[in-house]
């Protein structure tokens, strides 16, 4: 199986063994984006081609972001990407000559996350990476849901700032406690840039008070839309990916703190760290392939 | 079948035919609570006897509001009925001697309005009572999901205001836009008594604007809620059931309104009033006893 995810940025890509484990993970940088999706298929055939040694492989799984209806095979809508409906199972699959099968980055992290990481063994569980964006993977009885391709866009709900998102609307949980943001923000409150938010989280740690404003802004966000997750779908697991799910002290802790300050009758889900992190969405896509030729 | 619906105030109760249909309803008035549920069993046992002609019908659907572990048949917690953690299933069948489904009202209303109502023929859709509380049942994948009892909840979900629940919380959608909520505000904003939220649409329709405003905080407010689940579980369809679900003109179009501006990329469900009235958790009880001997 040759799994591949696509993201804004780069193309990460490997080989699923039948034990279900990932190889080492090919790394690439994403071409500039076409609406017909042209330069990035090109990459992946040719991603595919070198990890296939020129054979043929038994199935690609390949995961994008965005809007993806997994069953049709088609990417609606993925921001970065500039795509819309581009039916990337059936141009991929005439170009390597195997089965594909595509699904939505998180989802496939959250597939991932469910079998083989810190989401195994829970009935219904949520996998939250917070990174560029923010999006969620939903398992539901056991199963990823998909909602025709739209639910878990936990990024765009409104939890109550009056910033503006990518999106176009305002007050967007993504707008305030992406890793993205809180890069962002604390630059623009400081005057001074920072690679991401990892540079925040190592000057939240030495007290920096900017840093921990913008910080703890973006705690009490997650919070409200962890509380929102805990009141619609009611997850009893929530495992935190992205660079800030990495630290207990500085997020996991005071995140289960503060969403319990917000439940009442509701049952808090455990909140644990991601345990597969940026290969998530590979495996998951390999996972996907698997099941084709299952 | 007998269908067995146990409100707070009421019990409502019937008899599902094989062709699906629920016959006339039995209205009693719910006894007053005992935690260990005895006045309230006590009082379904004899409604089902009068149902069946003193036979023994073939299986009893109940459904109750509140925490229900459907698949173990115990109410866990029920807020009106004080009950915590009964057994109903168990004490029912053993009492009556028939298999016994226990379910809850909402979700069984949801059941309903999926087969027999505004839900039907929708894989991913909601059915959102407003009535003196407001739950959610949410139909994904063309099942009802329960999340071990706790699904739903979004009338307990922080939609901005400051007003106090009788959860114990803060700013929740249902101290605000639910049936109860509406009347009790405008009761409290203008000092005349109403005796529930239709005398208060009667008085929009007139234009009292004490009514208007009170009326239009519960729209916003049930926007927002709308926009989380549309965000979260992305239904297709949602279908408001209670008093204001009956109002295309009051609700439904307003409703539509106010989601569409939330929204931005997401796929706006389409709002229907419920079909089944306040029949709705009956039928679906029948369904659930349906299903015990299907």
């Amino acid at each position: 199986m040759v799994a591949v995810d696509v993201g804004g940025t780069s193309i990460k890509a490997g080989v699923l063994g039948a034990d279900g484990r990932l190889g080492p993970v090919d790394r690439t940088t994403t071409p500039p984006a076409g609406s017909d999706g042209a330069p990035v298929l090109d990459a992946v055939e040719a991603i595919v081609r070198r990890l296939s040694d020129g054979g043929r492989p038994a199935a690609v799984g390949v995961v994008v972001p965005g809007i993806v209806d997994d069953a049709a095979g088609v990417a609606v809508r993925a921001g970065n990407l500039s795509w819309r409906d581009v039916p990337l199972r059936d141009l991929l699959a005439s170009r390597l000559g195997c089965p594909v099968a595509v699904g939505h980055d998180v989802r496939a992290g959250g597939l991932a996350e469910h079998r083989a990481g810190a989401c195994r063994g829970a009935r219904n569980a949520v996998f939250l990476p917070v990174g560029t964006g923010i999006a969620a993977a939903l398992i539901l009885d056991g199963r990823v849901f998909s909602g025709d391709g739209y639910a878990g866009e936990v990024g765009h709900v409104d939890v109550g700032h009056d910033l503006p998102c990518a999106c176009g609307g305002h007050g967007c949980l993504e707008a305030i406690a992406s890793a993205a943001a809180v890069a962002r923000r604390y630059s623009a409150a400081t005057g001074t840039p920072v690679a991401g938010s990892r540079d925040v989280a190592e000057l939240v740690r030495r007290g920096d008070p900017a840093a921990v404003a913008v910080w703890d802004d973006a705690l009490d966000a997650l919070a409200y839309g962890l509380s929102l997750l805990t009141g619609v779908v009611a997850p009893s697991v929530v495992a935190i990916g992205g660079g800030m799910g990495e630290s207990p002290e500085l997020v996991l802790r005071p995140l289960a703190g503060r969403l319990a300050a917000r439940l009442t009758f509701q049952r808090p889900p455990r909140l644990v760290g991601a345990e597969l992190g940026d290969r998530a969405g590979c495996v998951g896509a390999g996972l996907l392939a698997r099941e084709l030729v299952a």
